[in-house]
């Protein structure tokens, strides 16, 4: 009998809810571990002890541990859905514009940057975002494509509240030294197509979009559906780019510590210094976890201990 | 029906000789393409027109195309062992010595190594896997490790006619300036316990291990099935480090192309630059190709296409 | 007798203005030569067969050979005057804020600022001639330090004409993304005390200075007087002042050039992409070149050589 | 009256035997500061509170103090005389084998090295007097190139009995990990002629040269003398020749610390880790001194505060 059978049959025994709460009460010693992202003061004001989960599968079950339904500001998980935009505009032509290797730097690193004349390495280091952003504003103005994220969190969520919170935005705009920084060495080199300071408002709006675990995780469905997106007739994107979206997610989805993410939980993910994670068990499920105190590398610290116990209780691994 | 049910179906229906036949024919138009490794002068003279590849279920079935059979020199791929068996001496302490991060580097770059004083980022990096050496050399001296790594390997592949080419081993030894360098650099920082010619030594003829496509898939087979080598009682490794080891090959298994291999053939692997690589297939299968034409990072060009032609074709992949 | 005393003899038996026709005739087929720096439109648009050359001695001694009096850009030239002005005000305690150390690298360079955290390596590059623009603004606002910076230079050049390009300056600040880049860069780890925009303002301002050669080898006679400015009764700087700066030109006035210009012309200098240069020969004189064609470095490339037959010609030099 | 001849005045007035006393006295308080190398063994051992100091004047004159006649190891300071003997040799073609600029860099760094793929920024670190050696080796054979260095520098010094400190070099050949990685590096790249191990025979033993504060100053006094030296009718090199070293020492002789050294000191010198360093005053005299604790950057931290002390007595400055 396979793993994946054998898995099945395990989880099928036990309930969703079941494995979610023996998770939060395997990290419940830990919860407030971390180290809030201080460098946003509107992030900086987040009670670190808020901790949530939730899974949902593309069967359509669901369910939620703790703060599930809180909303928090999503930072670089925003990053997933504006290559998934950026992609379906584009299509392979978007990787003449920046890499798609993991960096083995810092998220705000620009010595790369140097050596490979503004180039970013992949979509999830913030030069890369800000250049899928630039495409986006290329395509649908800087309005449009803000909107065009927002619509299409919406809809694949379901909910229709999901909105850009403004103080974020606004503390992200004024403290966002470094982020403009990267984007104007880009445009040195002519990488970035329009005005810097228009792409890096809607980047900082992306960032401060808010959103729930619950949220996060059936907006996220299609990557573990083949691209299909539930209750859509048309797939979101194909089978090819949703699983190309996956390996991008694990090789590059946390920053230098996306090696560490793989060995530890083995699954394609994608993390915001906000303390959300977002990760998806192909064929199966996705799950968001948020908890705001952050590792060394940027990483929600409870929320990756968190994965890794559902991973130990429910053997869901790709490898 | 879930996608793991559909390739099952799928894959039965065919024959794996045929899916390999039907691969080598899809990439017949490149053979000989890429550059044949050219600073070892042993693996220069090699015919870049070879081409093979062999198949290893963990049900027992077996099938090759090509000169399947033709060993040739796994250089790096044999970095997969000797982390498998230092993993299996040091266990999780192993990771005091080195990290398991993707470099963003070329396989023999120095400058990660003096920023992090003399740590490498991973074991598939030339500098890691002379720390691994260095570990095994300190655990069975420097003989002891060669002939560990040499009977491991004729065990788990059934083949007692492994051996070291000795021509390519003085040939790396004669020319490998840039691994003495390595090995040198870290050493400085104390990062190598024993004699840096005797680790050297053992490196290079580990490298130097000649076998072919059937052996190597037959070697690797634990790593798709839970640690487990067909015909032995004892599991190899536990399910957890098996898991742990693919991780670990998808996220750097193909030095600053682990990204690009990811997206592109979606399966953990490791590949060497005599033209050698390996992918599993967790739960399932394994498969090694042959093909001694290298791109600019220095992976098989024909079999990097070959393994994307076998994705395609039979649909198998973890994302 | 000391080279310098045979120096003296040599000179006073020729003519300042014959050395400069000597000089002249001497880089005269090299007119032209070089690249003129296109990176600023209203640089680019410069004929590039301009060539100008001015002595001043502090004894008060004058020649001008070509378009000496021709005003150009200085653009970096004003670095050094900047640097005085913060040092006036700021003492050692500057070097809290930068450092004096060649870099090693071009001069709008991230590299470095990224491991050092953003502190400059000298205050000749970019990023250190941006702090120490910050720093003039700390003291004198961004109108004052502008205007700090016109009247010093109107004063000791003699010259109240003297004024801000103000097309050239309108060019930089909209092309000038890699410095925008820096300063925000640099602003991100806490070292820009006021708003980036202001302080770019003032630099790129500066930058935009039009001088001539006869002003500039004018306003740096303090720097071959110990500090005095001829008609001053107060020392502009002191003594110790004067020669630091000279050493600091010395060791990082051409980038990454550095160490060739002193082996080449073996005197204290400072280019600027505009094609000119200005150099001291301590206890004796100031000249300044001007020619827009640069080399690879940035530097003007018949100016230097002028300077190389400047040396040939009278045998001054520090070393 | 100018500077120089000022100082000429001032000096005359003094003892050169006084100024050496007054610096003693000065740097008294400081004696046995900085931390001795601890990385070569046979250094480690030197005792902190040695100071020594030795003034030769071109016209003859000749002054000392302290530990003045003590033998110490050279180290770095070699590099000055290995270069002379290679620039004797191969003239400015030496250039097309290392660069002449501030690395911006520790003397052992090899992360330049690699981006310009293995040729050195000048030949003042490491990896450039590598680069020397080896051109000598080339020029006279491995014993040879020992033998000219060591009969130059007794036949310039006017001591018979400088020899190479066996045990200094053992433990330097012992411990020289980081050298050996750098010339292997170098011979990676095809920028090493000769067998690595007999390139760094010579390079360990010649900075094992134990030469005394005396024997250097008078070793060096070509470089105040326009490359004659006293007792020579042939010059030692041209004047030309001299002056360029004189212009690399200021620029390059101090590791990452020689912006800092001509800002302090205002004249070209070179340092070793031994705790000496020998500076010039062109067309006056040289002083070398000698102090074993070293600063951050390998650099006598004794040594520095007497030569600025020497600097603020006599007025003496190229600037």
């Amino acid at each position: 009998m396979s793993r994946t059978a054998d898995m099945a049959a395990a989880v099928l025994a036990c309930e969703w809810g079941r494995v979610l709460d023996a998770v939060a009460s395997d990290v419940g010693p830990h919860r407030g571990a971390g180290r809030v992202a201080d460098y946003i003061p509107a992030l900086a004001r987040v009670d670190p002890g808020h901790f949530g989960m939730c899974l949902a599968t593309r069967d359509g079950e669901q369910a939620g541990v703790g703060d599930a339904r809180v909303p928090f500001s999503i930072q670089s998980i925003s990053k997933v859905f504006g290559l998934t935009l950026a992609l379906r505009c584009r299509g392979e032509a978007l990787w003449e514009r920046l890499g798609r290797e993991p960096s083995g730097s810092a998220f705000n690193s620009v010595v790369q940057l140097e050596s490979e004349r503004g180039v970013p390495r992949n979509p999830f280091i913030n030069a890369g975002a800000l250049v899928v952003t630039d495409v986006l504003v290329s395509e649908f103005g800087a309005a449009g494509a803000l909107e065009a994220m927002v619509s299409t969190l919406r809809e694949l969520s379901g909910n229709p509240a999901i909105a850009v919170d403004e103080e974020v935005a606004a503390s992200e705009a004024e403290t966002g030294h470094r982020n403009r920084s990267l984007a104007h060495f880009m445009k040195s080199f002519g990488r970035i197509e329009n005005d810097v300071d228009e792409v890096l408002d809607v980047y900082f709006r992306q960032c401060a979009l808010a959103m729930s675990c619950e949220d996060l995780a059936r907006a996220s469905l299609w990557l573990a559906n083949d691209g299909r997106a539930p209750g859509r007739d048309e797939p979101f994107v194909s089978q090819t780019l949703a699983r190309r979206i996956n390996a991008i997610m694990l090789t590059c989805g946390h920053y230098d510590a996306a090696g560490d993410f793989a060995y530890r939980v083995g699954l394609p993910g994608k993390s915001g210094v906000g303390g959300g994670i977002i990760v998806v068990v192909p064929d199966r499920l996705c799950v968001a976890v948020w908890s705001p105190g952050l590792d060394a590398s940027g990483n929600s610290k409870v929320g990756t201990l968190a994965l890794e116990a559902f991973v130990e209780h429910t053997g869901l691994a790709i490898f």
